[in-house]
């Protein structure tokens, strides 16, 4: 089914919402919930709580029918139990409301005979009134720009990202995850068991929403895969697509079916035709998260060579390896670089290369960025990877953070290479961990992605490079 | 070279230490810091600094040469340049000094000539004088019950683990990442370039050693990969050795090189015979915790099966993926399991299952202790994961934390099965970080292992089932 871009405005901007099912108790979740959420984050539209037993709540007047209301609602929020839905999403016909959102649960993904009927329903009854449902079994539209925020980080951040998926949950940590990294979510829709509008019509309405440059999808269920790839194909050459399909192993698939009622096909050779339709598959939220936030903030990498920055030999030899085990490439610099690095490197203690381990750049900020226009310079590489070293413990170091003398050093870097940054604040106390997060969010908002590993970061990268040099190759 | 457990005792439990290359200032890193550091930890053993141009540092008296010492010192700890190695180390063996730890790098690993011959004049002093030989190149030994804690996580936490390596750097994010967890490190040695007691010796000796139950290594170079996997696959079964191996790589490797001087072997080869070995080997220090982790503190499992205790529709799958790409199991439940839990769990919103998902498990102790006693009691699993989901914005939850009911729940236990937690809590703000840190220092004190995501806990587990099934089937 088409997404039109005026059913975009009314499912992410309404003027107007009914909320069909409202308990009295902010015990449940549920309408109410929606309701006061929307609330909260300053939605400025009319709110329409619709429940026969009730008079008030909120603070709103509750009215007793979608007749009753003064006016058609642009959206209608459902939650009354699942035996009640179709007449609801019948009273929705009857009143010409096109566009409606059931959170309710309780229909095919329950594998009973009567669920899966009650499924066959609300299908129907769009079909005779040409009603664009998200759901049912979902937490729906989300849309910071328009305060439609009833889950997810609030106030909401706008951004580059638009997320397709269909679990609420994984919908709302993502969002959550990448606001805290200063990296916002424009549009999400968590669409459930996508009775009627499905993963195949969000990503072809994405694909054609400007305002979005990256798309972000969790999936349990493709209704025709070749389709889907085929498209995904197509508007992936100009907005990455980054899928974790859910289910892919038996125990996945199993609950997979208990969760949306999808039934898993053969991850194997999905897997082999997403990768040529140039889809970046990913294996779990961290990833999901880390791939986007390097495919929304980094240009893109010439090659796979890049130069690590950071200190300690171990720790170096083993960063060399993680890169090299994903993909990527950890030359030898030029001899221009290296001539400048003796003068810079200590003999004893350090290590004058490519990964270069020198102490002074977790503490010297200069240095940093001296060794970055240098990278900058270097025909050898393409990408930059700076470890910022939390002071901790086990390295005897004075405990100032040089972050925010870091970014302002870096605004006034001419270059355009990919630099993102590794904060690993793993294997400490409350308070490291703590920094950590603090001084990712920093390099976050600043526009530089930051990882808490290099195992994620040069996955993350890797799969950067690998969707470019297939656009560029023209393998898609 | 055999290390004699009289060795062991001079290098981890000395009377008295001097040493030799004992800076005024406390600026620069060397014998000065390590005196502090003993001393800061209350090591009890007579502190020896010798520098004859110094009368006094921090309150000692200071020591003109080795021959005007009133004792002959246990050990020593040498931290003059380079070039006058060779001569401390002919004065040690000339006042009968055995035990020697040399903290100096700028030899082998430097690449040079010089370097390399500089080293071999090492070998030769310390075989002409029976010198038993830490080093060059490293950060020497530690243990905590000596308080000879002059890295790592101060004031030290002994334990069931024995840790060998050739990176200072990794031992001491090592000994500070499981001490952040509650598990100790009872013996360690930092053994740089292993110029006379290398890896082979340093794994018989620690392998005897019953103190130690757990051996974990970070190698860059193996003397001998034939012995040495002899080596470790006999001390295997009594005792897990966990690798991890610097310099697979090329980009590695180089480093290695200029690290601690190690020339990298044929990785996959090396690799294969490791596994054939029943030698646990993982690829950074992340998955080298997660797995000391495992090894130390869970009991043997008697299958792959796994029970996963937790909440949310796409988690859960997600979660059932991750642990089956693994190698692992999540299967079915026996119909006794599943005629409880279908009384436990609301049929909307929840699945009643393997992975289980209901919401409660995250704020009801109880219901949790009730669902570790049936898995303990079901056949169908052998290892139950539990997700400590953490209150988030994203959860629209309460924000108690109910870690030390849970804690005191699971004291009643009868049952055996290897139980671990996740506590992932990742993306969000600076307070969720730390409050997932403290939750996962109170799981591993308790004896827990605690794992920040789903794919480290499944990836740990996926070795501890790996090493057993091995011993199990009398393959090692």
């Amino acid at each position: 089914m088409k997404i039109a871009p005026s059913d975009i405005r009314k499912f992410f901007n309404p003027k107007s919402i009914a909320f069909i099912g409202v308990s009295r108790s902010a015990a449940k979740f549920g309408g109410l919930s929606f309701m006061k959420k929307f609330q909260e984050a300053g939605f400025s539209g009319r709110l329409y709580p619709v429940n026969p037993k009730a008079k008030e709540v909120l603070g709103f007047k509750v009215w007793p029918d979608l007749e009753a209301l003064p006016e058609i609602p642009d959206l209608a929020v459902v939650s009354v139990s699942a035996a009640y839905v179709p007449d609801v999403l019948e009273a929705c016909g009857r009143v010409g409301l096109r566009h409606v959102h059931i959170f309710t649960s309780g229909f095919g993904e329950t594998g009973t005979r009567e669920g899966i009927n009650l499924e066959k329903r609300l299908a129907g009854i769009c079909r005779d009134h040409g009603i664009q449902l998200i759901g049912p079994n979902c937490m729906g539209p989300y849309c910071p720009a328009s305060r439609l925020t009833a889950w997810g980080a609030i106030p909401g951040l706008p951004g580059p990202l638009g997320i397709i998926s269909q679990s609420g949950g994984m919908t709302q940590r993502l969002t959550e995850y990448t606001a805290s990294l200063g990296l916002g979510v424009s549009k999400a829709v968590s669409f459930g068991n996508g009775t009627v509008l499905d993963a195949l019509d969000w990503l072809e309405s994405f694909g054609e929403d400007e305002s979005l440059r990256v798309i972000g999808m969790y999936l349990e269920r493709l209704p025709d895969g070749r389709r889907f790839l085929e498209t995904a194909r197509r508007i992936g050459r100009r907005k990455p697509v980054i899928l974790l399909m859910g289910g892919e192993t038996g125990a996945g698939a199993r609950t997979a079916a208990s969760h949306t009622g999808a039934m898993g096909g053969n991850a194997v050779l999905f897997r082999a035709a997403a990768a040529q339709a140039n889809v970046v598959q990913v294996e779990n939220l961290d990833e999901w998260v880390d791939a986007l936030l390097a495919f929304s903030l980094l240009p893109r990498p010439l090659s796979e060579d890049l130069f690590l920055i950071g200190g300690g030999g171990g720790n170096s030899v083993i960063y060399g390896d993680t890169c090299v085990r994903q993909g990527l490439s950890v030359p030898p610099l030029s001899k221009g670089t290296m001539s400048r690095l003796r003068e810079m490197v200590p003999t004893a203690g350090s290590i004058a290369g490519n990964p270069l381990d020198l102490w002074t750049t977790y503490t010297d900020t200069d240095c940093v960025g001296e060794l970055i226009d240098l990278a900058e310079a270097d025909t050898a590489v393409s990408m930059i990877v700076v470890d910022r070293l939390i002071p901790r413990m086990a390295y005897h170091m004075p405990t100032a953070d040089t972050t925010p003398q870091m970014i302002e050093r870096l605004k006034g870097r001419a270059g355009k290479k990919p630099i993102l940054f590794v904060v690993d604040s793993e294997g400490g106390d409350s308070e490291l961990a703590a920094r950590g997060a603090a001084i990712r969010a920093a390099l976050g908002a600043a526009g530089y992605p930051p990882y808490p590993s290099i195992y994620r970061a040069a996955r993350a990268l890797a799969r950067l490079c690998r969707y470019h040099r297939r656009l560029s190759n023209g393998d898609v």
